[in-house]
């Protein structure tokens, strides 16, 4: 239980409700911007693009102009000097000066230099990914990482410059602390990765392939969404092109999903990792609802939450001790012949391959490690953009044992980069490391936790990720939360302790 | 083909590409409130209410503000001088100004007043409908009906009060011009509905309550809709509790209905009611869009497009010739033993009744005709609050034969004048008439339109209005249009003509 649930009600100055009220009308703006994100995935009929873009793009300019008001200033400036704030007006003023303070130095006219550019290198990066050719889309990412490098610059580090751009992910990282980590991590997985391989065990996942109609698979992911907690009266489940969650907030979250009906698993998988980040926005103290604190800490957090019920929890036997019985009974007769232990050795089948987001819970880091490298070797001037490609390709060799046959599969594959994000890739890693370190301490804090779970009792942990790591929202940044959940900073061995059990199991390791 | 459409393209002031910016902005606002309108109704999860209440408040303020921003008073001022001014832009001064003339002349707290005043009438006239007690919501509604009249007083007015209120809603009419048309209206269809009750036809209905799948329902009116024009490309059709026309404007129109097993006909017609209203906002001019003038110019008017779809072809003997063994196709067994004759004159019936929302063509108006007699009564001061109740009774006994049993299906039914709105219920009227001459002047100028129809050509109406009446938006006033497209003024003879031919034949009179 966290300190601001007892929050006092002292009367706040005049300067702190005009603060209040700015803020709160920016978050109206932004949560607008959810919503008309979410419409255009889900529901927009196809003509209806350009009054969106047009409505983005004027709510866009609104934020923008209230974010930077010269007014606002001015009241930072005294807020910061009030003594005798309560905590979470304190923890508005200061995430918001950080913000303000970042954002005030770049220039408007860079800024706009970096939108007009991303927007056309994105249009750029579709082209060269249909053509699978990395030099189409060379010249423009050239100038994405000069631009980047610019902004670091002008932001200001310590250390690398890829520590400010970190920091926009993953407020108060360093690549200085994240070298050990995924040094440790990477050798790990490289480890596990060749026992596995080495290993004889041989996994049919051929069943996963039958037919299994679509509104049996969304029936069952939103019976097991419901299990979890994810409050459907504060939320919706839509279909769109490619997975997401979104809306206006705390209260009506906006997830989606894409169903195959040759793919079983697919669905349900995705599904329990929005609803992951869905929870976590249900969760947020309601004291928080209006202000710049209203949402989760952090990317790295926000998918700590996504991957614990997308993997820890979504692909263990546990969970499916449960609930195999159950989509058996939905599935009549699909899977009359697939019984628990080969269901459960077929969902964590793991595979080197050449694409990340199908990647197993083994290859997926080593994935996100070649990007930071790359990125990170890119920003500090080690590597030149025209050596991506070759770069790219012997890391794949060299971590995983395979080599993107083209660009398209290869480097070229994710959108991250044409959209102007360095610094982006590591808060995955950092997401399934942080999930498994609070997992560990949830099954120290929960007497019996793995039992509760295989008598589908999923909502013992909800609750305790809603106390102790949704309800401060943003009001605590990322470090601290770990800190004061785990009594210890962010320990990747937790990870790689949580592999080894589970692979050594299923592969007899 | 009007003017507009072969514009040229002067360069424009820098005080009209100022005005042209902003009014812009106001629209993407505005539409953006349509968006989250239509969500509210249709997608929000429950608990999303609170958000949503602040996002709308949020964006009510922001268009307030620059709505009346002095800087846009300045300009106006300047380009209501300026000479030379094209089509387009001198009709978007000329509406802004009197937009803004007449909010300017509204004091803030005024209007504040208002607001909240209704805000809570709505929910004691609630109240007062489920009791069943007009004396519930009389003090509240003696309140509204005095802010009407200090509201009329502050605009200003000719003649009768209840004009300044009129204005709001039909621009440019008066009582002095609907008096004669809305007597010799009375006077016709009293008369005809007399007549039709003392013929000794008998129309069997019972067959519309059959049991009809709500999923063939949806997949007939969407055929319909979609034969009638309707660019599902540029709009949707979705369910809520009460059906609706909303959303974001010319290519994205959100449209809703709502659909009983039981009711053959309801969801159709709503529907087709509906996407009249939905075309015409899709057929105006693109150049009007993102201005001020890119709907349709006046409730009446648009209400001639839903009711010209919902009855003049909707309920008429050319229109399901075509059409009704098509439904009769879909609805095996269930309107097997139903002949065409039946079927056209069961959803032809006329009855009187205590619901203005189910009444049929020819009784429809008496309904509205009573309100607007009550309500200009009102306002002009000839009858006290308190007195509704009586007076609505006895005007229902005299026109329509019936007298409600209680408020809550009498003189409580309407939403409206729980909304504050005085001067409403005449655009229905209005509606109809304006549907009847523009029907008529189609059929002058689209030779064998009737042989058209009833060989499922509908879209040759469909270009005819949006020629004709769709494309202008708001650039032209309602009296302009009217005698632009039928060379004389409105008439109200042709309604009454309409109604007396087709339900002589159906009536045998």
């Amino acid at each position: 239980m966290v300190s601001q649930r007892t929050q006092n009600t002292v009367a706040e100055s005049s300067e702190m409700l005009s603060f209040r009220r700015t803020i709160g009308e920016i978050q109206d703006l932004s949560s607008i911007q959810g919503l008309l994100g979410w419409d255009l995935e889900t529901m927009m009929p196809k003509k209806g693009a350009i009054i969106r873009a047009r409505q983005m793009a004027t709510l866009t300019r609104l934020i923008h102009e209230k974010t930077t008001a010269p007014e606002l200033a001015e009241l930072l400036k005294i807020l910061e000097k009030q003594s005798g704030l309560d905590i979470i007006p304190q923890a508005m003023v200061r995430e918001f000066s950080r913000e303000y303070e970042r954002a005030a130095k770049i220039p408007t006219d860079l800024m706009e230099e970096f939108v007009q550019l991303t927007a056309e290198a994105h249009h750029v990066w579709i082209e060269a990914r249909e053509k699978k050719q990395f030099s189409i889309f060379q010249p423009l990412l050239c100038k994405i990482v000069e631009l980047n490098r610019k902004i670091a610059d002008i932001v200001g580090y310590e250390g690398s410059p890829y520590n400010a751009l970190l920091d926009e992910y993953e407020v108060g990282l360093t690549t200085e602390q994240l070298e050990p980590l995924f040094a440790s991590l990477k050798t790990s997985l490289i480890s596990l990765l060749k026992r596995i391989q080495n290993s004889k065990a041989s996994v049919d996942t051929s069943f996963l392939n039958r037919h299994y109609e679509a509104e049996k698979q969304l029936q069952f992911l939103k019976f097991i969404l419901t299990e979890m907690g994810f409050d459907f009266d504060a939320g919706r489940l839509d279909l769109s092109a490619h997975p997401f969650s979104s809306g206006t907030g705390y209260t009506d979250v906006r997830m989606t999903t894409r169903v195959s009906e040759t793919d079983l698993f697919s669905a349900l998988s995705s599904s329990m990792h929005e609803a992951g980040h869905g929870m976590y926005s249900q969760g947020v103290n309601p004291q928080l609802h209006r202000t710049n604190l209203s949402d989760g800490t952090s990317l790295g957090i926000h998918e700590s939450q996504s991957r614990m019920w997308e993997n820890i929890i979504g692909r263990s036997h546990a969970f499916w001790r449960y609930y195999y019985p159950k989509l058996q009974g939905l599935y009549h007769p699909q899977l009359d012949d697939v019984s628990f232990d080969r269901f459960y050795k077929a969902i964590n089948t793991v595979q080197p391959s050449f694409i990340r987001v199908e990647a197993d819970e083994v290859t997926y880091n080593l994935h996100i490690l070649i990007r930071y490298e790359i990125e990170k070797a890119i920003i500090e001037g080690d590597l030149p953009v025209s050596d991506i490609p070759s770069a790219w390709n012997a890391k794949y060799q060299e971590y995983l044992g395979v080599t993107p046959p083209d660009d398209a599969i290869g480097c070229l594959q994710d959108v991250h980069w044409s959209h102007g994000s360095f610094g982006y890739f590591p808060t995955y890693t950092l997401g399934n490391l942080y999930s498994a370190q609070f997992f560990q301490q949830a099954t120290l804090d929960i007497p019996g936790l793995e039992a509760k779970i295989a008598n589908g009792d999923l909502k013992t942990l909800k609750r305790w990720l809603n106390e102790q790591i949704h309800w401060v929202g943003k009001s605590e940044r990322p470090a601290q939360i770990v800190q004061r959940v785990c009594n210890e900073p962010l320990n990747a061995q937790y990870f790689v302790d949580y592999l080894e059990k589970k692979y050594s199991q299923i592969y007899g390791l």
